[in-house]
């Protein structure tokens, strides 16, 4: 199914001309990444008929889609570098990012409406309203990075709109288009937003507590850049507004700066970890993991359909750590 | 008409939450215009069927489209102003006016999918093609800009993806919403493609050529800002490639810079304006208006009704000058 899926990107057919607004788009789709969402798309197809060729397209849609998105928030959070290569900006410029990633969203549209099949009328409905509700999100993730009030809830919402709403739109899409029956849409859209809260909160957790030979990357990296993860939510919502605050200022300190309170990346992350420690963070997250786990498993038994290798899928994703 | 488009304009029910997402919506949408575009889309409908009003959600879809591409144009461009109030990213930042700018896009699918009347889907196909055929005029418009290559018929290519495709969009929508025939369509379609092309050229002749008291803005910016409009092609297209170098090379001189050729805005507007004289630019492109005007108005006898009110709109604006 992956190969079909990188396949099928590989043998989009862009334009000639403006070669300035197509390479770009060209780039950013061959950068790779899990292709977690037309998986899912076409995972949830496949439970209800055979011949998911047919959604390829919406499934390739969905990819380009949410290229769009990462092409204009690397933008908005200046990142130079996204899976090992430069962003879209940073290699060409913030003008190329705007239009290119604009027309990325028109080609989404233009992949997703071409299946024709199923209930493509309501799939794509679902599109556009998950689409605005990420907009949403991404606001709030801009809004909550200055504001010190943030509840846990709040940025639980949060990461809700910015990333689980598209992993339960692309589920949901697959079984309109299979024309699956209209509660086993919604319950794999419960599933896809459940599963994608746990997601995003263990990518929270891996960056403290994670094992840098399984995770591949340096740990430590969110604290360095003073991100507030469910981790400082969690830590935070325990402490006196002082604590707090006390804390959110420390965490927002970036290492060798003039107030001198860290020299090293060690010493900050190390201060962050035993904070993290008191408050028993690494359980509190632990079992918020395994409660989204849990009630996202519990959607499934109302299918009238067997989902297990949807939930295969999901979960082994969700153990990539272990 | 147009006091519907205000009314339902106005009526549009954004979200109270988050803020910084749809106030700048709100905001550009609330800046006025003349609503040229939804104005096509219903006059179009109305040779069809007189309930309008059924079409009104796609008429505000299309200039919340359009408004989405302003909002995103004036980033690229710096643009610091429009029609005399700031713009978006000036008035908040780049970031807001990328990403309400997104939201618009969005909105605009949602309002124009909404109508579900006609043969809407088909509308929708036509908004995703020419949406796309937009940023590729935007990205020859910003390739144009470095290239001095340029040729007459490039440069009409690119304001016909640019602007004139839109009028097309709009107006065929308008008839494809109220069941026109296909053939119908394509004529109007045509037609507001021709007319879109007689606009833009006015607005360039009108910048060097028009009664400052009549026009409402001062005569000679293009030249000051080095634009390349049709009169510098036009001009260009009868010089040597020598002169024509030494020309673009004049026209993109600042006032004031330290190569001393301008030392008033004057002094640079009537020395561009001499060229404009010697090459008969002003007649030239007065004949290309008249042209395109001709090629228009030859579609509407091709049409099953009588369009004597989409034409007279059309050409009411047209004649602002006069």
């Amino acid at each position: 199914m992956l190969k079909h899926i990188e396949a099928a990107i590989e043998a989009l057919n862009y334009p000639q001309r403006p070669k300035g607004l197509y390479e770009p788009i060209r780039y950013i789709l061959a950068g790779g990444g899990k292709r977690l969402r037309p998986m899912l798309l076409l995972t949830a197809y496949s439970l209800y008929r055979e011949d998911y060729v047919r959604a390829l397209s919406a499934a390739v849609g969905i990819e380009m889609y949410h290229n769009h998105t990462l092409v204009h928030d690397d933008v908005m959070d200046r990142a130079d570098m996204r899976r090992g290569r430069e962003t879209v900006h940073q290699k060409w410029d913030d003008n190329t990012a705007i239009l290119s990633g604009d027309t990325m969203l028109l080609l989404a549209y233009k992949l997703i409406s071409s299946t024709g099949i199923g209930r493509w009328h309501e799939a794509l409905r679902l599109f556009t309203n998950s689409a605005i509700e990420i907009c949403e999100g991404q606001q709030y993730d801009v809004d909550f990075e200055k504001d010190t009030h943030v509840t846990e809830a709040e940025y639980i919402e949060m990461i809700r709109l910015k990333t689980s709403v598209l992993l339960g739109c692309a589920t949901k899409m697959g079984a309109l288009l299979a024309d699956a029956p209209a509660d086993d849409c919604d319950a794999l859209y419960s599933f896809a937003e459940k599963v994608g809260l746990a997601f995003q909160l263990q990518d929270d957790y891996l960056d403290a507590f994670g094992d840098p030979a399984v995770f591949g990357k340096k740990i430590g990296g969110d604290i360095l850049c003073g991100k507030k993860t469910f981790l400082v939510h969690a830590a935070t919502a325990q402490m006196t507004p002082e604590e707090a605050q006390t804390f959110l200022q420390k965490l927002s300190t970036p290492v060798g700066d003039s107030s001198g309170l860290y020299s090293t990346e060690t010493e900050k992350i190390s201060d962050i970890m035993a904070v993290y420690t008191r408050y028993n963070v690494a359980e509190r997250c632990q079992q918020r993991i395994a409660a989204y786990f849990d009630e996202a498993e519990g959607e499934l038994p109302r299918l009238s359909v067997d989902a297990t290798p949807l939930r295969d899928y999901a979960f082994s994703l969700l153990n990539r750590n272990k």
